[in-house]
């Protein structure tokens, strides 16, 4: 049950997001702005980086949205998304997403593991500054929004449907949408 | 040095937000909602769980910049500042607030730290959920900002008076002013 009186029914972030409109409206930008819109990393790859984040952090609901968002953008390949997210190293993605994960992965344990060469190694496989500061923009992210999830003890539905089904439809219409009070339905993930 | 090529000479999260105004517009937003609009919870009290937990995230430019804002609405007290980071729990604060900063730091831990015991005292003290549910937004808000400047390796001034100024600047016109490109000198703390 809900540490306080969230809207009965509604999982994961959407709760305390309808709870609070106000602070809803600038956080469904911010992750519209670094997972949905224009970007040189595609939608997959930026949901994998939520995705990963988000499971360190052990956080059911947003770990298990965003890797079907990252599926969905993968035309439906949950495998690749388990393997990110049980060992990026072995998974079959690009080295310099790997290079990406690997900073997202120090950023979750805390800002200052993130080394030097870490950044440099990204850098040489093909990373951009604006890459790197988002990889970190992104993990940091993520390390807010599930302690937000989970600090509130909100409801995760086990059903994995529920979450490939919602997938499809953030995935069209991205975050921001869910800022209008009437689009509560394509709210963030 | 920071990792990316950020403004010289610019400190804090004002390097890379100046890097990247398409995000610092939300984050702005959301720091003001937070940290300085209008609220049942005073400007200071909020503060004080700010700098409070990128304390234990061990962010100097955060737990800085942010104890300096919180000691300006108090009237210049840094004496107590110091002792909300150092041991709230014998700090001269309201038990209502050590309850709140308690959650905060579960928070800092991770989110499913927080137990309903910890709400229940909170609550028994007079809290009510609007100011938990922001407790616990501001705890992990902070867990993003922290890793974000820390994660680019930001520049974080030494002087004390650095921090002092800036505060009275932050506590007068707030975060949000700062998403205006012309105000760049009142971009976030």
């Amino acid at each position: 049950m809900p540490h306080i009186a969230l809207p009965e029914g509604i999982p994961g972030i959407r709760g305390p997001m309808m709870f609070r409109p106000e602070t809803a409206r600038p956080l469904n930008e911010l992750v519209d702005i670094l997972l949905h819109g224009p970007h040189s990393l595609s939608p997959a790859e930026r949901e994998l980086i939520a995705a990963y984040v988000s499971a360190r952090n052990d956080c059911t609901y947003c770990q298990t949205i965003h890797g079907a968002i990252a599926a969905h953008h993968l035309g439906g390949n949950e495998e690749l998304v388990r393997s990110v997210k049980q060992d990026f190293g072995t998974a079959e993605i690009s080295d310099k997403l790997k290079a990406l994960l690997a900073i997202a992965g120090k950023v979750q344990l805390g800002g200052k593991n993130v080394t030097a060469e870490d950044v440099d190694r990204a850098r040489r496989l093909g990373a951009t500054d604006l890459e790197i500061h988002d990889t970190v923009l992104i993990a940091a992210m993520f390390c807010m929004c599930n302690r937000y999830v989970d600090g509130l003890a909100t409801w995760a539905p086990e059903d994995p449907e529920f979450y490939r089904q919602r997938a499809a439809v953030v995935a069209t219409y991205g975050y921001a949408a869910a800022t209008l009070p009437q689009a509560t339905a394509q709210s963030h993930a």
